[in-house]
């Protein structure tokens, strides 16, 4: 008898565990995952739980990890929902309803259905372990960051991992993720000396100053873009002063800057030069300029190789799509897994992710478990 | 028996003629100056009282004018004043106290004092016009302009003219203005298209466009100034978007710039370049920039010359000090004149014009006085 990965989405569904709570989803999968003989160990830390389960021996030679969450976004206006967002319904068309169908407790119930069945059929010489998190769509303090820092601690260790997230944007197959752009904000406020505009020689006006290094900042090409990364950008997002007196120059002047950036920079490599443009500009009108800087996300890469190409079979050979390899999107946490081992992502299509009336095809389910199940048949063959 | 212009300044200032009432003040000075000879016709418009006076011929060869205002601003926190507003006062230190002892009941006087005793001591081959408006501090629009027009209408007219308002700093004597700066304010609005900040290729960000047309006008050099003119200067007073998300490229920004310009531009000129830089940067960054103009005055000039000399050299005689010629400061009814004959501004010390405890030493009436009459005496001699 396999595992039905379908059945495990619904029943995941049907557990509310909106972000933080743990909703009774992990206890699931514990459940499952001990009978299928799992080493299971809830590692919760902060308020949010966590769950480590090893098939195998503690520090086996080869290691395959699967990283994903139970928890998800709240459903929003629950009334606007065709199928409740608990439900799990299954609709005459083969759909799947429900908050986390894509993001991502159907990529959980597939990768743990593959693990239990494979485990199972062919017993691998080798650990499987699943790393599986109850707070990635919160601060994610203590989510995949805290079961990383306990394997640390206890010895446990992946030799590569895959992160079940929704990679395709609509096809089947279509994307992997094999790292992130990094992201960062700079908060600029350049103070002078108010003045009458009838006397701007008795005042030092900020907005000049503001000007020229905002037209320095967007002008500046950071990079033409990498093998595996499109080019940094940077985009100005505001520039305020409030003063609401043409005859007065203020006496201070902000403006605020994004920075989505490529492993050709870092938030500190970035973070100098904006400060050395910054103080450039300061010095060349004879103003004070402040700046803050917070660095949402460093970039990384796994860059192609063994797993991406492992990953890549699999799916060609069952969807018959061969999957780019892409660094676009937003943060997941493969930026924490980045630090521990190899890391790439794939999962089913996340059109419908965060939004009323999440959905998903049950075929989709399937074709994933089957792809998963071949990259762990691959990889300890 | 002399006219006393301390005293006629008291009186006036007991008038209260806060623009736009008449007070009094020109009912005033219509008796005093219809007793003394003058054809004194009262040009009313648009709800304000405003006064012509003609002693002499219509349409003689040699025509001086005066032109004055007797309306003042309001008193402010009448609790404040040490003397009250309307008081009239003088104290023991030989202070005149009151709304409009500098600007500019006291100028009035002197002037009307100065015509009055003129004509009856020496009746001058020529005329000697009063354009005394009640509307210099209100809109300015049915005031010294009603005269003007009237004049015209009725063939009057003033070979030279001088505006009797505060000009002095600091020290009776020292400064004559001929001419003034123009000013004019420019509204910007740069539209482009929202997004996400994380995929700027599908926005247009409008603010580098913003921040490149900013600083190509702030950076531009207008001119290097005049013989009687400081160089003209540019002022950027606010730049405002208010987008307070750093992940959304805004989808519009907006810009005020204010110019204080000297007589080598007009505002239609300054009108033309600000267009076409802003048409420039617009084509650039292919973002739509949008241009508001308001010119609040044009620049203008009365060159160094006969006036000028004559009114420079009454000065030294009178006090010693010889005044500079300048162009500096705020807007006044020498705005209209200079369209109907040359025009020169002089007139006593206007620090506390404006203010609470608004006052003047009554011997600065007195030099006044002495100064108009040598003014007109060197004028007909
Ligand atoms: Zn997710
Ligand atoms: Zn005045």
């Amino acid at each position: 008898m396999t595992t039905d990965p379908v059945k495990l989405t619904q029943d995941l569904i049907r557990c509310p565990s909106v972000t933080p709570q743990e909703g009774g989803a992990l206890v699931l999968l514990e459940a499952l995952l001990s009978g299928a003989g799992f080493t299971c160990t809830r590692v919760d830390r902060g308020g949010v739980s966590n769950l480590f389960a090893r098939w195998g021996t503690k520090g086996a030679n080869k290691s395959f990890g699967f990283n994903g969450h139970t928890d998800v976004v709240p459903v929003g206006d629950e009334a606007a929902w065709t199928h409740g967002p608990f439900s799990g319904d299954i609709d005459e068309d083969g759909i799947l309803w429900g908050r986390g169908a894509t993001d991502m407790k159907s990529g959980v119930a597939a990768f743990a259905a593959a693990a239990v069945d494979f485990v199972k059929d062919t017993p691998p010489d080798g650990a499987i372990i699943l790393a599986i998190t109850g707070d990635e769509e919160g601060d994610a303090v203590d989510g995949t960051t805290a079961l990383l820092d306990w394997m640390a601690e206890s010895g446990e260790a992946m030799t590569d991992c895959l992160v079940g997230e929704p990679t395709c944007p609509e096809t089947m197959g279509e994307m992997m993720k094999i790292g992130r752009r990094g992201s960062m904000t700079a908060w600029f406020e350049v103070t002078g000396v108010q003045g009458h505009s009838a006397y701007p020689h008795r005042a030092k006006n900020p907005l000049p100053a503001m000007a020229r290094l905002m037209d320095r900042l967007a002008s500046h090409e950071l990079d033409q873009g990498t093998d595996h990364f499109d080019a940094s950008t940077l985009a100005i997002v505001t520039i305020d002063t409030g003063n609401p007196a043409s005859n007065v120059i203020p006496a201070r002047t902000k403006a605020t800057v994004n920075i989505r950036f490529n492993d050709t920079h870092s938030g500190a490599s970035l973070t100098d030069w904006l400060k050395a443009e910054a103080d450039k500009v300061a010095a060349e009108f004879g103003v004070g300029i402040e700046m803050k800087v917070k660095v949402s996300g460093e970039a990384f890469l796994t860059p192609p190789g063994a797993l991406s190409e492992l990953i890549s079979r699999a799916v060609t050979a069952q969807t018959g799509v061969t999957p780019v390899l892409s660094t676009s999107g937003g943060t997941s946490d493969a930026r924490f897994v980045k630090s521990h081992c190899p890391v790439v992502e794939f999962g089913l299509v996340g059109q419908t992710m965060h939004q009323v009336d999440e959905r998903v095809p049950v075929k989709q389910i399937e074709e994933l478990k089957a792809i998963y199940t071949r990259i762990l048949r691959d990889y300890f063959a």
